[in-house]
């Protein structure tokens, strides 16, 4: 009897997972590495971050998610080696697996340009935690501004920047907006939420450059309509706790605001450093893997990589973007291509990518599409968003509750999820703020309220 | 025209907010004030820690339950202090608040016996925090299981000890049986999540000592059922990172167990003890006030101390428990009795508790009830439980999120909520855990799986 050919993925991502579906009646022995046990939806983490949602709702237990997959065992465990010549994978506690195919799709994560001590000041969205943590920092701002009476101090905390225009920047900035002129409206008796100003930057000449310029044009113009400050052709030289540093062409100046959302770039995972290294593969500036057309890294027909890790190239010349359809279709093609050559069949034809289209939500019924070169927006395209969000939702039961969330949310602008755990008080030090300013000459409001 | 009546509540719980929502059209001004942006169904933790469902369920933003509650201001703050002549609540930023009546819920804490270390190695569940803790330790010893091939430890990480068995330790043992038994089933490759231990312990002579005795039983039986090794009388003289220490009558002895829970006991908030120095009131020796029959601190008419903070005695001189129902009423009392005094009224009548029963779940399907004085068990207990649960859950959409996830999980045995989120990895060092290990003489699967 033959010994079963060893595939080990690394990353339950939507790349990862895919492919662990596609191989599941393969006659294989799938090893999946993540250092989460959950997948996550990842297109739905803002609505953590605004309190529409919880982590549950868009996180799925990956041992759950494959538990009938008889030929996949999931592992816990950080990935931090691998030999190709050996063809092993070595976890960070020293453990190490065998591997006949390994499938590396370990992602993304966000990326500060160099500015790592950014990060503190303007928390990004690309795990749960840090959506938690923004979550926190948005409604902690509300909470702080309700205990001041200085306006200039007030407005100062009921500034929200959020620096990136892409598709995470634009529904960041919707549903901020959305929560401080819906749901929070009744919710406070010394501030007026709908008074806090939004203001979406991005360096570039446009929002949304991933998407045709006409519904870029139509994104903007909707979130105006919000009350959302859309500023383009900005520069952040700076963020600290106070604010911004910009930079326009002529003229450096600074933007005060408490809460700053950091929606800017993202950078291949570190994973992806060690494997180029290791198989003296090319990389492009955000740390991508430059793959062939199978997806697989030069000189290394045994290693695909798939996802936001890959740099691939269309027949047409153009990168493939980082999106969850990338992730899954290069999944998918990698899975393919090990039961042809565990079937002892030809190589496998190059991954060709199938655009279905790109979306992006910007208010309550309010969204721009581009489908298969149709370009939608407002109603229309809001419907089209939530049928294709709920269908790719991974489970059943995520899919109902997060449908149901929605439609109360739709009709009572209500979010639930707005919470403060953690500890998120001594985070964001309320303490220390509120007995600075106690130490200021009060004003009319604050005597009366010490009194 | 008069200065209206001021009202400072202090805590959104069960107590506080009773009290706020009784409340809503009388014409006094509401400050209620908390620690955290939420009210808590705390019935329900013990199904957060388990996985069945997420923090946003059974947490409602206090905010939004009293948006419409125009007399009413909610603030974030913690209350450090009580002036009971001045008639002013002092917040641990320095700023304070006057009052004309003062209503004080602060509820309790999990109590170690003096035992504080404890709390690392064996967390309770008394806010969402802790529950989210709780759930990862959990979740996490089925993880590190897998890894080794050493049966003893495969079997100290698979051991769960609940400590306490009142109604949390009872739910917490039964969910963590089926956990074990029918959620993980076929999730792990190499260990059968079935043969983990789950004991559960109390001091006592049976469990729910609350309860009418045949129902503990019941319970008891329906527990071992279940697979739960119930262990009465005896005593933990000492928890650390690799189990407890037990004493018997006549012997001490070490019970081996990565997972241990506290359920063991509570006491009173530590502003209890504040409030009880300001104004010379007597405390039991779980930090309860002893307040008079109108629910007020003897000499102080004006400072009414409802739920878990209140040490008061029916009629029939029993102490009333440290159930929800008894914080809810007392807070409405104490409601009354304001709306009565600002009205000019006579001072009202004392509080008396309306006992509606006892209620406490099992498992699947099985329940225990005391409903004015029935005893019931099985099927129909838990249909009562769960129609008292859902009816009393603060928020409509809530309640129908909650309805949805326990059909699906009674359908399917899945647990969709049972994510590991945060820095649960390196709290629970699950790489020095594994490479402390790996310089152990390897077991058999363990050289294959290092190969």
């Amino acid at each position: 009897m033959n010994k079963p050919w060893k595939v080990v993925i690394i990353g339950g991502g939507f790349g990862g997972l895919s492919a662990a579906r596609a191989l599941k009646s393969a006659p294989v022995d799938i090893t999946l590495i993540d250092r989460r046990n959950y997948h996550l939806f990842q297109p739905l983490l803002y609505q953590i971050a605004t309190g529409s949602l919880s982590a549950g709702d868009i996180a799925a237990p990956l041992r759950g998610v494959l538990s009938r997959h008889k030929n996949t065992r999931v592992l816990l465990g950080d990935v931090q080696d691998i030999d190709p010549v050996g063809k092993r994978v070595v976890l960070a506690d020293g453990a190490s697996f065998d591997y006949d195919s390994l499938i590396v799709a370990a992602g993304s994560r966000s990326f500060y340009y160099g500015n790592e001590n950014w990060r503190e000041w303007a928390p990004s969205l690309k795990n749960i935690d840090e959506a938690i943590g923004v979550r926190h920092k948005i409604l902690y701002a509300f909470e702080v501004a309700e205990r001041l009476s200085d306006p200039i101090q007030r407005r100062e905390w009921l500034t929200f920047v959020i620096v990136g225009g892409g598709a995470t920047g634009v529904e960041m900035a919707g549903a901020i907006a959305e929560i401080a002129r819906q749901t929070l409206k009744n919710d406070f008796r010394s501030i007026h939420p709908e008074e806090a100003q939004i203001i979406l930057m991005d360096g570039g000449e446009r929002l949304l450059s991933g998407f045709p310029e006409d519904l870029s044009k139509t994104a903007a113009s909707a979130l105006a309509k919000l009350g959302v400050q859309v500023k383009l052709g900005l520069r952040v030289s700076d963020i600290d706790k106070e604010g911004l540093t910009i930079q326009t062409q002529n003229t450096t100046y600074r933007m005060p605001a408490k809460t700053v959302i950091w929606a800017g770039g993202v950078t291949a995972s570190p994973l992806g450093k060690t494997l180029a290294t290791r198989t003296n593969a090319e990389t492009d500036k955000g740390g991508r893997i430059k793959v062939t057309p199978q997806l697989t890294i030069p000189g290394y027909s045994d290693i695909y990589v798939v996802g936001d890790l890959a740099l691939s190239i269309d027949p047409k010349g153009t990168h493939l973007p980082g999106l969850a359809q990338v992730a899954m279709q290069g999944g998918a093609h990698a899975a393919k291509a090990i039961i042809r050559k565990v079937q002892g069949k030809q190589e496998p034809t190059p991954f060709k990518y199938f655009d279905k289209g790109t979306l992006a939500v910007i208010g309550r019924w309010s969204a721009i599409a581009d489908v298969f070169g149709v370009h939608m927006s407002g109603y229309p395209a809001w419907l089209v968003w939530v049928f294709i969000h709920l269908m790719y939702i991974v489970q059943f039961q995520s899919r109902i509750l997060v449908f149901i969330q929605w439609a109360i949310q739709d009709l009572t602008s209500s979010r639930s999820a707005r919470l403060i755990t953690g500890s998120a008080a001594s985070d964001f030090n309320f303490n220390s703020e509120v007995s600075a300013l106690a130490s200021k000459p009060p004003g009319k409001e604050r005597v009366a309220l010490k009194a």
